[in-house]
């Protein structure tokens, strides 16, 4: 196990990873979820050489309460894609409460049965971290791993909460979310601004005896959406219905998307939101590397442990304390 | 207007504070609220001389959603203890939304007609910023100006939304949140973990002909609250009803405090408390301080922005901008 060894052949890794080796795969991104600084810095070393045969992909996010039943219909549309046209599907989750419901999210592999059975797919379930940036820093990692390793099609599935939504639409080119026919709480998510995130709704589990509620349902969501300002994509949000156990919709759904990037692709707002991706990653790298190296300063960091102790002891106010450890800073680094 | 000149004279203004002069105290608060850097260090210097002047008020927090009636139970409160104790209270706001919605927060005087004639109350709308950070360190600022002006107890009043819910949490000594009687999402409330926070549930607007229903909801909170595990205060939260239209439940609102109070003192967890607020309140001033000096450094600085633009451009991947941002930072700030 690499987890274990001091040092990995950066070379081999990535030989075997362009191959499209999944023992190499899923070893990088266990590395990569590793909190050693040894270990990140492998990582990171690996990925830069990675990242330029990487980009080539369609990341796709999927979110949805627990019991919309996105595992079935990541199933249903991976399998879809890989028969009809032989593509190679990987499914990453971005789930910061995994450690405490202890992975529900795609951690059951038999809840996606003939995908994980397929050798064109590549599942890997959510890394057991309860911070979110920490997991959706991972998560992003992998997808240019998954995409070194020669999948064409990235589904990032989410549980419905708020932050973890935002982050994984910061890493996806289409954003979808799964309503389950007759839930009531549509107008509430549609009003928590999830509208502004979405390109398509899908409402789910439309199985025969429900598709005319369903379809009655995604008509309003239509007619709601017309009411919402323009995005900058240009793009309208969708809503159709979908029933991944009777294999019904999941044809359109995908042609939903085709045209989505056809369209976006052609605007050119397919690529500037890579970039703006990129620039929010980078900027999320910058902050993290800045607060490192204030914490790694040896002079710094004992001077701002004294100040922490002497607020805890009240002897210091919070903002003589403030005072200090700017005099602290000047004293440690010359302003020229 | 202290907003327009270049400098204040200190000395004038502590003394004013210290005399209860309302005038200079709301000069003072709308200095903190600027954001030029003279002001904020005009500012700091002039809350470093008051602090000692501080911390003898009692701080209640009080949340609710919209139309919970917040206002009016403040100024009956507000009324009650400086009719019948001769109290100075004063009126607070965290509301980070207020510059969308036009400061609905204590924006309108009028609605609190009688506190805001009375000679010893001072009622301070929510600065408009729409950063939730800004507002919530204005509003820690202003308690202590408060203070030093001789305010014997001071009301926060924030919107029931879980951040700024948190915020006043972390400034307040005691926390009461306001349900309407028949209001529906009073379980919802309490799953998402407001129970962690409070001591006081009201169910308020309790008029004569809801009197009823009011106890009966209130009974069944006393029921829930018994279910949850006992709080680090040792305090069990309370369930209440009042209505302040027909002046009922105040004094036993009060009562409820001051036995909250008594408790809490007695077993040293009051003071606790705020020391804990105050390293909280002390780490936020420190992420700001690193985060300033960075931003200050100037050749620091130019390097960043010149990093940013090559991401932008798309010269440098996030990652090779980690790297070149890495070696910057080792060339300027040698280790030693």
């Amino acid at each position: 196990m690499v987890k274990r060894s001091q040092d990995i052949d950066l070379k081999i890794f990535k030989e075997e990873i362009c191959k499209g080796n999944t023992s190499f795969l899923s070893q990088a991104i266990t590395l990569g979820e590793s909190t050693l600084a040894l270990h990140r810095k492998q990582f990171r070393d690996l990925l830069t050489e990675l990242i330029p045969h990487s980009g080539s992909s369609i990341r796709i996010g999927i979110t949805g309460t627990p019991g919309a039943g996105k595992s079935t219909l990541i199933e249903s549309l991976g399998t879809y894609l890989i028969e009809k046209y032989h593509k190679k599907v990987a499914v990453l989750a971005v789930d910061p409460s995994s450690e405490l419901n202890h992975g529900s999210i795609l951690g059951d592999k038999t809840r996606m049965e003939l995908l994980s059975r397929s050798e064109d797919a590549f599942i890997r379930p959510s890394p057991s971290k309860s911070n979110l940036g920490g997991v959706t820093q991972n998560t992003r990692e992998s997808v240019y791993l998954c995409e070194a390793a020669g999948y064409d099609i990235i589904l990032i599935e989410t549980v419905g909460v708020g932050q973890s939504e935002i982050a994984v639409h910061s890493m996806v080119d289409f954003f979808m979310i799964l309503q389950i026919v007759g839930g009531g709480d549509d107008l509430q998510a549609i009003k928590r601004g999830v509208y502004e995130h979405i390109d398509l709704l899908v409402i789910h589990k439309a199985d025969e005896d429900k598709v005319n509620q369903a379809r009655s349902e995604a008509a309003n969501f239509k007619k709601m959406f017309a009411l919402f300002p323009a995005k900058q994509s240009q793009w309208n949000p969708v809503a159709m219905t979908c029933s991944s156990k009777e294999n019904t919709g999941i044809s359109e759904l995908w042609q939903t998307i085709v045209k989505y990037l056809e369209q976006t692709q052609n605007s050119g707002y397919f690529q500037k939101k890579r970039t703006l991706q990129n620039i929010a990653w980078y900027s999320e790298l910058q902050q993290e590397q800045l607060k490192r190296f204030l914490e790694e300063h040896p002079k710094l960091n004992d001077g701002i442990l004294q100040i922490n102790q002497e607020v805890e002891d009240e002897i210091l106010t919070p903002l003589r304390a403030s005072k200090r450890l700017e005099k602290l800073l000047t004293s440690l680094f010359s302003n020229t």
